[in-house]
């Protein structure tokens, strides 16, 4: 296991989306935490990134797994503020809590983003459950990797035969793409 | 953790395809396994179940997870035999061991298929390093869910940053859906 | 428009598919014709080239448009056959009729794929209402370039605000990826 | 074939992008058109009726038809000005003219989008080469009844085989999906 010995730096935001109290890293400590950083007019984020924070929400148990939406506006500053954000996240409807970056007035990157040293968007950071940095990814990271790393911090333990029930489908026949069979 | 008292009985298969030598769960001790249990005409298998057991083996090292095809024909035995299939692997390019689950001829199920009491195909099954047995889903499992079981299971030590550098993109523009910043 | 003063070659089949009697090109003569050519174990035909010929057959009126599937086997030959192909349109749940193109003990190509030269699977094969060939095609073709071609052979007449009422969503809002808006 | 009497009521927009000059339905007399109307805020935009329009665009030549996005704002218009809507177009690398349908001061819906009686976003709207009136759909069309369309109205004259060209593959085996036969 790699050691952390410096701390991540605090989330630095100037407003707060789906969520009544701002967020800080220390209140989420005892949860493994997903990061999603994000600008509303990259392409990529829209296609992959929020999509696979949407699915990250439905795939695990949120007092286990924070899932936080990060707006790293470094371009175009002047139309995607605030109001288009909250326009935004209305129409494509996402839920979980999103955080706007601190601009910064001296430089382009927001305060946040500059601290946490991220190349641009999409990037996933994830935490421990003890607020250490265990993952920075900039580009799309596929389910099945990002899976296995939130596997490892949450330490899951699934029963077998648990997951089969929610996908039995009629025996002897395939129907949605199972096939059933008779079992004796 | 779930303790599993009950060893898992082992696989029954009457060929192999794509190793050298027939498989046995024993020989996998040390590494955490996959098995998925199809059928070549299987609709879900084919559009589904096959193409994760591909991007499975893409996405962890063999010397730590075991991907195990198991040809589990329950149905239309007549024209899924040990020809048909060796035409369907070669034509779907599959490079993963695959091995045919022996047919009882007392019954429709195969014996490893019985033995391990599978609902139909696809169907996951995974053992721990031991060989216990960890999840068994009959149906589509995402691959957020099944990452995060092998991670656990794997205990794999990612280093931040790492996984960063294939997916760099040009700073200060968008392309390939990802967006790069000129960090100062 | 193009003159075609070479008739096509009659279909030679050896057994037929959710029809009662066998199918003609002659009695397909007042309709467009699309042949689908596949075989059951070409990936991109079960991927791409089967899919299309569903969509194909749902967009279209059966009595202006005959959608006809063609096995065309040229290799694998001992494990395509008859009875495999009735085990796969079933689990497929394809209901359009689909004609076994009949073999030819001297080579490996059967007898239509032969008088047609057709390359490979999958092929698409589109015919006007007067029989003459209009499309031969091997590999994918996309959908609004086979739609152009068959909505220039059928002359479709479509009124003008009729196709909008299926797709019609609550007004001011955004549901199903459609944004209604509250006309005055 | 159906008449259309009454004329198109004509475009009004603010601004345009991706072209010298604006652009009237009068200047595009003699090429089929069509007209993309859509919010840049819009989920099912974004995710369908945009790529499609970039898909026309690639699949028919530009003498023949004309694709033109109009972005029909109704709702959030603070955040959809033409600023945004720039950073949009570059972001999304969008190449086709794309006219601002204008601003009526006393209603949310803008003046072409009134005119035309548009329901939402996206709509498409179809012009023959005379200027007439061919389609006006609400939400997502799909390929094949799009092409269909466009089709009929482009009267298309394809030879047969030249399509097949593009998609030849090696003879005798299976390769990007399509499966080559060794004609004798």
């Amino acid at each position: 296991m790699i050691q952390h010995t410096s701390p991540m730096p605090p989330l630095r935001t100037s407003r707060w989306f789906n969520t009544r109290e701002p967020i800080t890293l220390d209140a989420l400590r005892g949860r493994v935490v997903v990061v999603h950083a994000f600008q509303m007019l990259c392409p990529g984020c829209v296609a992959h990134g929020l999509p696979q924070a949407v699915r990250l929400r439905e795939a695990f148990p949120e007092d286990q797994l924070a899932v936080i939406g990060l707006h790293t506006v470094f371009e175009h500053h002047e139309v995607m503020g605030a109001e288009a954000l909250k326009a935004f996240i209305h129409e494509y409807r996402l839920s979980f809590p999103i955080g706007v970056d601190e601009a910064d007035p001296s430089q382009p990157l927001p305060r946040t983003m500059a601290a946490w040293n991220l190349q641009g968007t999409p990037s996933l950071v994830v935490l421990d459950r003890q607020g250490g940095l265990r993952l920075k990814h900039f580009g799309h990271l596929d389910d099945l990797s990002l899976g296995a790393i939130l596997g490892q911090l949450l330490a899951l333990s699934i029963a077998p035969e648990t997951l089969a029930d929610e996908d039995r489908h009629g025996a002897g026949s395939c129907a949605g793409g199972a096939c059933g069979a008779l079992n004796p």
